[in-house]
């Protein structure tokens, strides 16, 4: 088992912070973080409960899940506080399920870097099925079909289905059509759906809304979501996870919660607190949320259209804050310079244009493919100070090292072949 | 994978306090808890670091790892900073080590409860080998030898030893000779030892110091700490590992934290700030665990004793926070009582006696054996304030609701038939 590798978005946000720290220019659009400085209630919530040093319950405290209930019931999914669990991150919650779920998974191609070596790990097959043209995060449902019956064919058994919506990496979410026939497919084929929602309260346009997987098919889908998205908070790894009610959804449950006491434990103390007081959702929470959703629309929107600009076709993104830009039509010209495929153009812009980007066969995307994650989060600057500025601005756009910053990713793209 | 059950240590903690919320009168020596107040000055850290919330590497930042290198150097472990990963807890570490080290893996019989299902959800084959009669924590030689070998004939692949000293169950340590031998056997048979230090520093004799199977086989010995039991922060989740330098050593570190990232990300970054103070030891975290070590020294002593008056025969606990009695000599008597192995005499002390204990089958203990843990940690206060109190006193064992509760269980098990 020897030979694995960091995790890639990791590895390459470690590199470039090292090479910024030695002096290069570089503008840093490789990483899935929100660099925003932590929301300063969060911060007395962390102080006040700071003496809680006890184990407590392996699936967290019951008025934490009771917040996290809150949370979900406000969003059309009645969760009840013992259908929740929290943890370190949804990224143990996810590997839970791997491990206590039989059989496949199958897998959005391209999607989040994590899904497929977490089900390698627990000693899974695991399938890719491209996204359909509409948007990421998610299957195209008549190839979806295709996968899980050739497989079933083969005697092969695909079990889990991994959604993720808005998606990570191309920053878009699915239609409602969509999720229906997905959730029709999981019916058909009894999948159990894994619903990453952790995206969820980012969608740029105001008062949109999406179709959770957990209401078309709610007995069997269990949604995952944390606080390292919506309020900045990667760094402190909270996480919750909502399973069905009864049956089928309780037995996982137990499974997961087993799985935690063994791995896990359970979520440090004083973040629980942080979970109690976030999920409910207090009206300072909320406005917090609407102004940063309203800068991660507007950086996003403004980096889709440099790569357009750039000559890549590139779906609008609509929620999250990435943009997966696709440089195919200027394949040509790039192949005169050495540049024909995802790893070569990734190197290529962080070597000769001082752009860092994660290219899109780290997701799973076809190697050849020239197409690339931008996280447009990390242009709000490097230093807390330079974030509020950005988050504190009426156009965000107009910040110096905000504008800098895209000035700098302009010229870069432009200096590519055409 | 149905079927799972949540940790039996975290299990009995969550039944017993549920039934001590409800007014029943029970001692709760169950859970492996160290039950005493956070040091203030880690609240200090803690709080001042709330604003760290970026992911940060994987493997801890360098002044975090730096400090933990320096703990272990202090040890006579020579460490560097790139040979430690500092992680939410020991858990995940332990975990993770299961995950990238190939063949199976052999446990002391008893040992904690964690180990044995850890492998398991790796899918590896798990070997228990009896403890010495000189201590616990690990196999006894002669018989590890025998079980390797055994296994090797019939073409299995033992290839990771675990080792706890100071152990729970026992609360005892391993004599240097075993140590020894121990490790000459891994040299012979090529094993990986995984040290578990977590209780290292909570030996009772004052000056008493243990030797670290690091020391003896420092090229194939990964060593695991944290700072739930040492510090009682167990709810606050800060493990760390030591991984060999070089070769082998390096390429797990590697494995280790390319699983990290795939698992957990990071530990949490103001918890970092803490380890990093915690780990460097300055002198009022010296002076802090001295007194706790002879409070823990004390109280264990204490409940031995009862333990030995009723009946019982039982190591002298020499670290950590357990006593570890068999009650084999009042076999008889017990038997007409309905009360035949440990999972019968676990539920007699509770039921009839009001005395929580963890019976010596979940450690993985011959069923039939009349063996239990008793964690003495549980016995200094059910509050921060009795807590504190017990701390604070010259003598906890005239502190009365230490006192009480001691009474308490003397009156219990004077009840036993004989």
């Amino acid at each position: 088992m020897a030979g694995r590798r960091i995790s890639p978005n990791l590895a390459l946000d470690q590199l470039v912070a090292q090479r910024i720290a030695r002096g290069e220019s570089i503008v840093h659009l490789g990483f899935g973080e929100s660099r925003l400085p932590v929301f300063p209630p969060l911060v007395r919530q962390l102080t006040e409960a700071a003496d809680r040093n006890a184990y407590g319950p392996v699936v967290g405290d019951p008025a934490t899940r009771d917040a996290v209930a809150g949370y979900f019931s406000r969003r059309r999914l009645p969760t009840e506080a013992n259908q929740v669990i929290v943890a370190p991150g949804s990224k143990p919650l996810l590997m839970a399920l791997q491990l206590v779920v039989g059989g496949g998974t199958l897998v959005a191609l391209p999607s989040w870097v994590t899904y497929a070596p977490q089900a390698r790990l627990a000693g899974k097959k695991v399938w890719g099925v491209p996204i359909p043209r509409s948007c990421g995060g998610v299957p195209d449902p008549a190839a979806l079909r295709e996968t899980v019956r050739d497989a079933r064919g083969l005697g092969q058994d695909p079990r889990i289905l991994v959604l993720t919506s808005p998606d990570n990496p191309t920053g878009t979410h699915a239609p409602d059509e969509v999720v229906r026939d997905l959730c029709a497919i999981a019916e058909e084929e009894d999948l159990l759906i894994v619903s990453d929602e952790i995206y969820r309260d980012i969608l740029h346009e105001p008062g949109a809304d999406l179709l959770s997987p957990a209401e078309v098919a709610p007995r069997r889908t269990v949604v995952i979501t944390g606080l390292s998205k919506n309020l900045a908070l990667g760094g402190w790894r909270i996480g919750a996870a909502r399973f069905p009610a009864g049956g089928w959804g309780e037995r996982i449950r137990a499974d997961v919660a087993a799985v935690a006491s063994e791995i896990w434990s359970t979520l440090a103390g004083p973040m629980q607190s942080v979970a109690r007081y976030a999920f409910a959702e207090p009206p300072e929470i909320r406005e917090r949320l609407t102004a940063d959703v309203a800068l991660h629309g507007t950086v996003a929107g403004a980096v889709h259209q440099i790569m357009v600009d750039a000559g890549a076709t590139c779906r609008q993104p609509t929620g999250a804050f990435y943009v997966y830009p696709d440089f195919a039509p200027l394949r040509g010209p790039l192949a005169e310079q050495g540049v024909t495929d995802g790893a070569t153009l990734q190197r290529h812009l962080l070597e000769e244009l001082g752009v860092a980007v994660l290219s899109g066969h780290h997701f799973g995307d076809q190697p050849d493919a020239l197409r690339f994650r931008a996280a447009t989060s990390m242009l709000y600057g490097a230093t807390p100070q330079q974030q509020r500025q950005t988050q504190d601005a009426a156009d965000p756009l107009t910040v110096p090292h905000v504008a800098d910053a895209l000035a700098h990713i302009e010229r870069a793209l432009a200096k590519l072949p055409r």
